[in-house]
């Protein structure tokens, strides 16, 4: 059983998922293979070399676990958590742990191996925006979850083990420290002001333009104003929302192109980077609608730029974000 | 002139240094160039490639800035952040920035190109923490600083850009947010209970064991409880101390020597990988003096496990400290 474990001076909780099976001579460095696709378990075809489907978008009404899906929905073969059990919350003199309850599950964006998701039509990454919405209302019945990750890792250097392109959703009963931090930091400004932070934010981007990458009528791309990694971006819902699965068809629609758009400016200034991205959206029973905002964080994984920083939680970043969004304000796509 | 932003979220200050020259493609991913002995401008002989040095030791009272010295500390030629210059503290709208003032030199650990600082020789690593020591002193005059970050970065993947080996500090005129959160817990630990929380970690270490890696009369390096990283390690002293700079004579005698055992520890087991390590010492002007405990943290950069991490604050760990602990302890050196 996996583990998660309180860090007794930060409060951050981490997972310890020993379980997964890696050993230290793992960790000397070797590059990520490349599967061919007829070797790959995200393809059509090869649904039995994954766990049991939880959802798929089937267009053509076809069996579960077989071909004809547009985006399939797994658990994680190789979970970093385990969906059954109880939490065990347990004291270990100065320490705190509870078992690695939780949910791991992979996205499978689209049937064709060799897609990236900034290339896919729009309307396919609509669908995919619904399966993120789909699973979030069903895992919050789950009482034991406190929060949802959804995230993407693309590419080998952003820590995708696979190619064929996909996101992932972790429920946890925690909430990760940085969403508190996030959380307190609006629930402040909200009793001062009686304002979203992030609303406040985003008039203050939207009339000084120089961090505006994309616009559209329900959300904006801009480069954070004190951003950790160059090339940054979060994408910003015009509309006050605290919980991402509370969105209505037309963000949907609007969400869509804009994702698209952003990231093949990305692609584009930077050739192709590795990139994460992450959906902060509110943690699961939290009465955070009036002061919370969610949106997207993408970060391009740009290897020259690594350093002390995640031991130190300090960043240099060698790109104002002004520079990045003209250049990827203006370039082609 | 680089800029410290504040973060209006989370509160985290970053630099913002564009004046490194930076453009977009410069981030087009391209292995570092590894340099000849006869090209590396901190090789001895090659002094006036580098700017005037700050200090050096020189056991053979050879003159500044030229051969004959066994550690070096010169300014960075690429500073994050300048030394001249008033801070100018500034609110733009709902955001916070002052001027990039600071200052950001290099630490030549040895005179021999092809050295590791895993395999020096004790008494030479005993004069680079003396110059850390000498360094933070000196810096600590200057009343615009209030925290000093030292560090180093092995290897590429861990953000050396030159192979020659080396450390780093940069002095901010504010205090990073991770040391803040930790001070903080530290503070809140001490009123309730009139003890270091570090102390506290360090007894129930030693007499739990299993996540012992070395020890010495003055030190104890252990693998966390809840480690972020496989196989990071911390190195606390037994001693309460808040200050590193306060340390005395036989506390770097020590450290030098179970520095490096950690070190080659973590050679052996992970076929010698890029690392940072971080000096956690306490802020300039801070009377932490009780509550806090410095130390330094060990951070293996192993990118198969790079992923999503940085992005959200929240980690998933394959390795067990214990297991990481067991491996370093009980691998031959």
């Amino acid at each position: 059983m996996p583990e998660l474990r309180r860090d007794p001076i930060i409060g951050r909780w981490v997972i310890i998922s020993s379980e997964r099976g890696v050993r230290p001579r793992d960790f000397v460095r070797t590059p990520a293979a490349k599967l061919s696709a007829s070797l790959c378990p995200f393809c059509p075809g090869q649904e039995l070399l994954t766990p049991h489907e939880i959802l798929a978008y089937r267009p053509h009404q076809s069996e579960p676990n077989s071909p004809g899906w547009s985006v399939r929905v797994i658990p994680n073969k190789f979970p970093a958590l385990q969906v059954e059990g109880d939490l065990g919350r347990e004291g270990l003199g100065i320490y705190d742990r509870m078992n690695g309850v939780g949910a791991h599950e992979v996205i499978i964006e689209t049937p064709n191996h060799a897609d990236s998701l900034a290339d896919l039509p729009t309307k396919q990454i609509e669908d995919l925006l619904w399966a993120y919405r789909d699973r979030l209302v069903d895992l919050k019945k789950d009482t034991r979850f406190r929060y949802i990750l959804v995230f993407k890792n693309h590419g080998a250097a952003a820590g995708a083990t696979l190619e064929h392109t996909h996101s992932q959703l972790i429920a946890l009963p925690i909430v990760p420290t940085s969403v508190i931090d996030e959380l307190d930091a609006c629930r402040n400004h909200y009793q001062g002001k009686e304002r979203c932070l992030y609303c406040d934010i985003l008039r203050q981007e939207l009339s000084d333009g120089s961090r505006l990458v994309a616009e559209n009528p329900e959300f904006v791309t801009v480069t954070p104003y004190a951003p950790r990694f160059p090339f940054e971006m979060w994408i910003l819902p015009k509309r006050h929302a605290a919980y991402y699965e509370e969105s209505q068809r037309a963000q949907f629609e609007f969400l869509a192109p804009i994702l698209a758009e952003s990231l093949r400016r990305m692609d584009r200034v930077l050739s192709k980077p590795a990139y994460n991205y992450i959906l902060h959206t509110s943690p699961l029973h939290e009465a955070s609608g009036p002061y919370y905002h969610w949106h997207v964080e993408i970060i391009p994984k740009l290897t020259q730029v690594a350093g002390f920083e995640w031991g130190t939680g300090f960043y240099i970043n060698p790109v104002a974000p002004e520079e990045a969004a003209k250049a990827l304000r203006e370039v082609t796509l």
